[in-house]
């Protein structure tokens, strides 16, 4: 006897209990009888849950990217703002998100309100009548795989407002931002609301994560304003480097790591040869955009500026992943090349477009996230037959309008209420201490020396 | 030709000899006639490996937590202890572990002696019998998957002790911890033990595991007393602040991470659509009790000091983790929600307690694993109707009696002959030059200047 | 209406193409029919899948452990190196380097030239044969594991050639070294070429990935000679000891946990019961081969310099793992701790050799890649009764041979055109400032003072 009979025994009652609900036959006590629709059940469902902890690995991704990104007196703001935001993602999508997102959406504009439950029974169904669709999934693994989008889209505003905003406040937004605005316009295209009824294809989200993270960021950094000496009177732009380049270069390996199940699982299904096929092409088209971004990051910088700029490398394998997001399945790796390199390319022009309009994007988010976004969707069809530009643009344009408006109006209502934007003094002497009370490194940090 | 059919022929090599002991009919060059039990048997391994992997990964996450918990002058220390107590868990249940606590105990209080040995025929004729339990497993893929647990309980008591405790001590205990003591009380439960016969209910092991890990630390603390000027004449605490608080958050997320593993794949099993949905919400509760932790903490922390604590919002996360862990597949999840949020409280509320009783546990991890973890045990009984609180209350009492007893012989025993604390000397030169003959930071850490 | 239905038509599109070319009845739209092969199809493609982000994620474990064992100021120049490298390595092993390693090799030493593409066709027609292999594996998931493989070769050379190597001609010996040393080598065992004829047994890579990064490091340590100061006059050896330990220890777990996939997805099925207990086998052998050999270096360096060194318990747990490569599959635990153990000796015994002899390996490489490399590929007839000593040395030899030769020609090729070598002013100023023009700690670090 060991901990394996044990467990099937517990099983046996939880399994039983649940399963009697729906009349299904796959209580462990009775004859084993494996269907290929329930192997198919147990493939898809696997590949919710390993994509869903590798996304759920992505906010460490961000959080030493952001870390490594900021100056020492700020760094434990940004572990603060992450694990917060990931914990306010998951609770704001158990409350209200998945349901308005995915709950009878049915070609219009919102789900419904109300908490998420577990509900098997439906694909339970579908997989012992053996209908032929290749099997369910457990209710379960899709919410955990949809929950982990979340956090995504959050933890890119966190890092555009790095080093001035205040921790309750972006909070606050996050949890409007992943509650409401993020579910409802996912709603019109992954919960089958009228832009996927008007053909509009972001296979990971490219548009629907990756540019509504960049455009909640951008409203956010132009009413927050930029640091305090970062924009000098005369035109100039002052570098304010980061802390750690090692962290930072970590995280970007590992939202490397996380986007094969960001990718890869968004095929949604494992259960036939075929969805095999295509998460494999996925996850070959996935590293190597990722590639192509670095490289061209790195040529680009090295002509423009004589000397490979790390930062810019490492942008650019994000821009390359969030290019390839929007369509990673249909373009041979040849395209993906393309795609991952056009993505790593825009960086390198775009960061410093953004400090000409004095817009201040700590770590580079808003090209990574929202420039590679919309290139990546507007790509598609080039490799995709079923998609349309002018489709894809309507898509862009109107999540980033939705996004913008609802954005602005929070961020302002957060402005004139409680106010956003930490004191010139707190700036100064950095955050954490300001807002945390501590150092994130107490002994060797120079805190509120720099700057 | 390529590398796949090379290794088929490899495999026909090794593979049959293993299966011809066993009668089996599975080797590769006879007709695949793959049953449905056969593919049981490989989602079930698959279950353990990847359970595997990410456990054995919060090895990772632990040395990182320490590493960033303590002053630089005894982080190469912590690193030490780690990879060392990592490999002496998985020797030592190699040697004696996992026989002492799974062959044979049958009802009592021990197992039998002896190297465990991979004997997978038992698994092979139960699968080939299509008996309809849902299928087997790969002996070594359970050994494996249990092996890192052990390590588990042994990184926390690492934790507790740090900056004072001497290397080599330290590493012995260890040997006695994964060796005798944790495989013993877990033979009482999941060996099939008498725990279990009562009824005794700890799904994935808030008790069996982070508990011991916690009555050992707790023992060790007392016996090994506090830092150097941890506490002043006057009742006053003097903080300490940790090192780095990015590595801190980065080695939260890896336990969370793992914690997928730890929690998901103690349902042991993934043959059935079943057992799919069972991982899949355990799974989701892991996620959920691990952000209601944070918030809790973040929540609570703002109240009672006007200011978010970092280390308080980290430690959140794992008390919840630690919380679910006793039951996380019963629980609906406004249950875990209630379960993690509660973990929350409780370390917020209880680090300061032991400050109080001069109890000097430098990361935390009292009231994290032992605190939360007999709260995760004695929640049992709220969601699963198999447990009763007077059992669970057992279970608590008789695990922790046990560890506390063998803790504190052997602690003594250390203490008495080769000593346990480092000189007086050392503890303020630092551990890493004193033990270790190095610095984790030689260029920028102070090292000896502080403190 | 939901993402997964939405999905599912989007297969059908991208699938039925696909699938179309090749006759198979794998299309979604029809009624489902899933053969055992087919589940075998998904196993093995699946084994790939996670296999291959394990070992991509090993890309961060060097940039980690190189990062922290180089002195702070030349820390961001090995992160663009690493990020760099995998990205390079990716790109080459498209153009050319998969099918000059597997494309018609047939006994002979090279494949054919040309761009890889994913060929699904055969692999299907094998599984819908059900012809009793244990099914095929999708193209794209062996293309992607193949090729992180080709990455972590050329890390081991990025960490010899550390702190006084140029960026760009490391970058091109990279294109050099996967483009077409490795796989050339590779095509005469893994791509079915002489070697393997022969009967050379490499399961995972001791020497076909870890020997080579070795001897490309070696040789390329000898004509780059060693970092100024690093060697004195009177033959004393100045420790230049790395900038964060806490970073080379987490590059180390990052390894440790990547190794599974490196190991364990080379038995390159996971179709069958027998499969899947010997990726189990496989994950327990190497697990306790870097306990092993973490250990014995803990001792041996305890015995040897009183004090336990962290650097080598490191380099001990990577030698026990690159010793296991070779066989991890045929040992039984007892045996794997041997081989293991000895790795981690021949770390403690031959650094200090390579210092006697002045060639600078900044982070222990060839020790650990190329002498336990080259320990494990011997003690393959230990285990394998399919092995044999003289064909194991022949592998050795010739591996050896031809890598020595054409790094040797390329990086002479390198110093003669345009240097491989950092001028002596910017080696004494850092990479980082110099080539990189960033800090990788520009608060804490002490950049150019340092050395």
């Amino acid at each position: 006897m060991n901990r394996l009979r044990k467990s099937l025994t517990v099983l046996g009652a939880a399994g039983v209990t649940t399963l009697a609900l729906t009349g299904m036959a796959f209580a462990q006590d009775e004859p084993f009888a494996q269907s290929p629709d329930e192997t198919a059940f147990i493939f898809n469902t696997l590949l919710f849950l390993i994509g869903g902890f590798l996304v759920m690995w992505m906010a460490a991704g961000f959080t030493m990217l952001e870390a490594g990104m900021v100056r020492t007196k700020n760094v434990a703001m940004q572990c603060v703002k992450n694990i917060g935001l990931f914990s306010i993602a998951g609770l704001m999508y158990y409350l209200v998100g998945y349901n308005l997102m995915y709950a009878g959406v049915d070609g219009g504009y919102i789900g419904s309100l109300g908490l998420w439950f577990a509900d098997d029974s439906a694909a339970l169904a579908e997989t012992a009548a053996d209908f032929g669709n290749g099997g369910g999934y457990s209710a379960s693994s899709d919410w955990f795989f949809q929950m982990v989008f979340v956090a995504t889209a959050a933890s890119i505003v966190s890092g555009t407002l790095a080093e001035r905003i205040k921790l309750w406040p972006f909070l606050i937004f996050t949890v409007v931002l992943t509650g409401l605005i993020y579910p409802i316009q996912g709603a019109w295209t992954w919960g089958g609301g009228w832009l996927s009824e008007m053909g509009f294809s972001d296979f990971a989200g490219s548009t629907i994560v990756h540019s509504v993270g960049g455009w909640a960021a951008l409203v956010g950094a132009i009413i927050l304003g930029s640091r305090i000496g970062k924009y000098g009177p005369n035109g100039q732009v002052n570098p304010m480097p980061g802390s750690s380049m090692p962290l930072a270069t970590l995280g970007t390996f590992i939202l490397w790591l996380g986007w094969f199940g960001f990718n890869g699982a968004s095929q949604l299904a494992l259960g036939t040869a075929a969805d095999a096929i295509a998460v494999s092409n996925i996850f070959a088209n996935t590293t190597i955009a990722a590639a192509a971004g670095v490289v061209a990051a790195m040529i680009l910088t090295q002509i423009l500026y004589t000397k490979v700029d790390l930062t810019m490398a490492l942008n650019g394998a994000l821009a390359g992943l969030v290019a390839i997001t929007a369509e990673p399945l249909a373009p041979t790796l040849g395209w993906a090349v393309i795609i991952g390199a056009i993505g790593g390319v825009i960086v390198v022009v775009t960061v410093p477009l953004l400090d000409k309009l004095k817009i201040d994007d700590v770590v580079g988010a808003i090209p990574v996230h929202l420039f590679a976004g919309i290139w990546g969707t507007m790509a598609v069809p080039l490799t995709n037959g079923d998609a349309s530009f002018a489709t894809q643009a309507i898509g862009v344009v109107s999540v980033g309008a939705f996004v913008m408006i609802a954005s602005l109006a929070f961020w302002l209502a957060l402005r004139f209420t409680i106010g956003i934007r930490a004191s010139e003094e707190d700036e100064v002497l950095g955050l954490d201490k300001a807002e945390i009370g501590l150092e994130a490194y107490p002994e060797f940090g120079q805190g509120s020396q720099s700057y």
